[in-house]
């Protein structure tokens, strides 16, 4: 049901031309109110696609009645001409709803360095407005995916309200504050000041702690829209552990979808001085390139975990580290620990844990293995 | 000639069956005087092998006689029963040789986490230590390599004296401070306070910008001894640039036979306001292993440059980026260049240069390729 599983909200998703293989690659979400209350963040990479440097903007009225997205280009690099773009986009989308071109997000994804085909793009939109539906939310899913396989979305339904979503991404999957294209609705009645401490507070335990390949993208953005329409306004806790749940669900299928991966590999942090310190080896870990050969090769080589812990400024004695694979202990206090036979890897899942022995805080970031898959669909992907 | 072309050293390599494959292992180079002096640099790991932590201890001294080096094993995350190891081969060849164990540097390498097989290492010191020769440079160059599918060795020789060395490394390849194992000799009569002056002076601009797969090892060493026997005392700068183009050299050499590669890639950021933003964005260009898939790939990819630029701390301004490949500027601006279709990466060594246009610092990283061929046979190393 994706962002229309909340009430308020209609969805199209629509095949414009803009990729050239047919698929479809444009949508819309349109918000029916009453409110149009949002919240967003954005990458933090400084290069920023005309779509991050457009929808920033408009988040800060507060207001969004409408999101377009198109995949089939990123609009990240094009200069003048990509930002006029991502206006025109926003403004036509705003013509044919009859709102104001301020209250329209942008959304892209794609190659970077290229311009959009808006000949396709702008009759595109009246296309998908003309589609418009309360049951479009699973077709705009699929109007996201780039290399992704299948569509993420991801709903949770409370005493009277939703929170829904969908979202996209599968290469490029390192975010520094979200990550790739993800938009969330709600009909639960909440200003954008709460949808914005609910979103901050769900993405950095979980679209910030998915680090697929370390490479962080142009064009990460993630909105989360309020209609309003159950007229019912849930206590804060309560709305932003639902954020959470969607968050948490559709990062976990964001990994599962991973460009080339054969495993889905769970990085837990423990014993650690802070929860800075946790998510720091965590991510250090999670980018080892020679650790996510090892893992691609069911090898539990630990030394790979400690030494990538070893580049870190977190606090610990690299006497007392301790690693678990799959829940063999292969090393304790730093050095060879139970007998590396018994770590079991043929399941995609692996589970990680490395003990820090520094105190008592934690962090989670999840990854996936380095494969030749994933360099031959990257070697490949422009040319 | 590798370590024994400079006079007043000798050197043996041989098996002494730490390999199992039967593989020469085992080196020893010795220092015959007058001086002993030298002068060393580690890796910045916090997670530091027990030979890593034996030599500094050496180095403090000041004065080393002897450098025994194993491959075939890392003696890394091994405990105290591994330091005692490192002791033991230390005093083993301080007893063959006549002198003192605290001048006798250990360097290892190989899979981390597996205890050395003593009952090897050590008769292998006396096998070593009776084929010991001025013309032995050659056969312990052979003896340190792990997947190096060559030895590495370099010359440079002046007026009257000469700095030789030789190096291994082919993976793990990242250094905070040096890189994988480097041994340097020269017959030049200095001070150790000088030769270390010289060696971080070189190191700081070669190997510590040789970044492979931005997998930082344990082991990394690199060591310079002078024997003073050519009774030259050449003036400091002329002595620099001499240990900083054998540097240069062997660090250019192990770009070359890095695991997997199919290309090295030299990433020249320029227009940078200090060394330190060149350094940061030089590193982070050649960390990503989008683009080193693109590169792979043959494919121009400027955008996952700039996407890497953009993760980092320097000073630029997104609009006045420029990126050339293999001197064709497809980026300029920020935004579509020249036509990539100019760009020609037939060959092994390609060239981006990275313009950040905010200053006159420079930087030259080195890096290679991400390949199908470096995950098999990362994928399938310890098992």
């Amino acid at each position: 049901m994706s962002v229309t599983a909340a009430k308020g909200f209609q969805a199209a998703g629509i095949a414009a031309g803009i990729k050239q293989n047919g698929n479809p690659d444009l949508a819309l979400v349109v918000n029916t109110g009453p409110r149009r209350a949002a919240a967003g963040v954005f990458t933090s990479n400084r290069v920023k696609a005309a779509p991050v440097l457009w929808s920033e903007q408009v988040l800060k009225g507060g207001q969004v009645s409408a999101v377009v997205l198109n995949s089939g280009g990123a609009n990240a690099c094009t200069g003048p001409k990509g930002f006029q773009d991502t206006h025109a986009t926003a403004e036509k989308v705003a013509e044919v709803l009859g709102r104001g071109a301020i209250e329209v997000a942008v959304c892209s994804t794609g190659l970077i360095g290229v311009l959009l085909p808006m000949d396709k793009l702008l009759p595109g939109v009246e296309t998908a407005a003309a589609q418009l539906s309360e049951h479009g939310g699973e077709k705009a899913a699929i109007a996201i995916k780039t290399t992704d396989t299948v569509h993420k979305t991801s709903v949770v339904t409370k005493d009277g309200w939703t929170v829904g979503g969908m979202a996209k991404g599968a290469g490029m999957l390192a975010p520094g504050l979200a990550t790739m294209l993800v938009v969330l609705t709600t009909d639960a009645d909440l200003d954008g000041e709460t949808l914005d401490r609910a979103l901050r507070a769900a993405t950095k335990v979980t679209f910030d702690r998915v680090d697929s390949d370390g490479c962080m993208s142009t064009n990460d953005t993630v909105l989360l829209l309020s209609s309003g329409s159950s007229g019912t306004t849930p206590g804060y806790e309560e709305f932003a552990e639902a954020v959470r749940q969607v968050c948490d669900d559709l990062g976990r299928q964001l990994i599962g979808d991973a460009e080339g991966a054969s495993k889905d590999i769970k990085v837990e942090v423990v014993g650690a001085a802070t929860e800075e310190d946790a998510v720091e080896v965590g991510r250090s870990i999670a980018r080892n390139n020679l650790l996510k050969c090892a893992i691609h090769g069911e090898d539990p080589n630990w030394g790979r975990v400690l030494s990538a812990i070893g580049t870190t400024r977190a606090a610990f004695e690299p006497d007392r580290l301790g690693v678990a694979i799959n829940g063999v202990w292969v090393c304790k206090n730093g050095s060879v620990g139970e007998d590396r036979e018994k770590v079991d890897m043929r399941y995609r899942e692996v589970h990680i844990v490395a003990d820090l022995a520094a105190g008592t805080e934690t962090a989670t970031i999840w990854t996936n293995d380095l494969t030749a898959d994933y360099v031959h669909e990257n070697s490949a992907y422009s040319s």
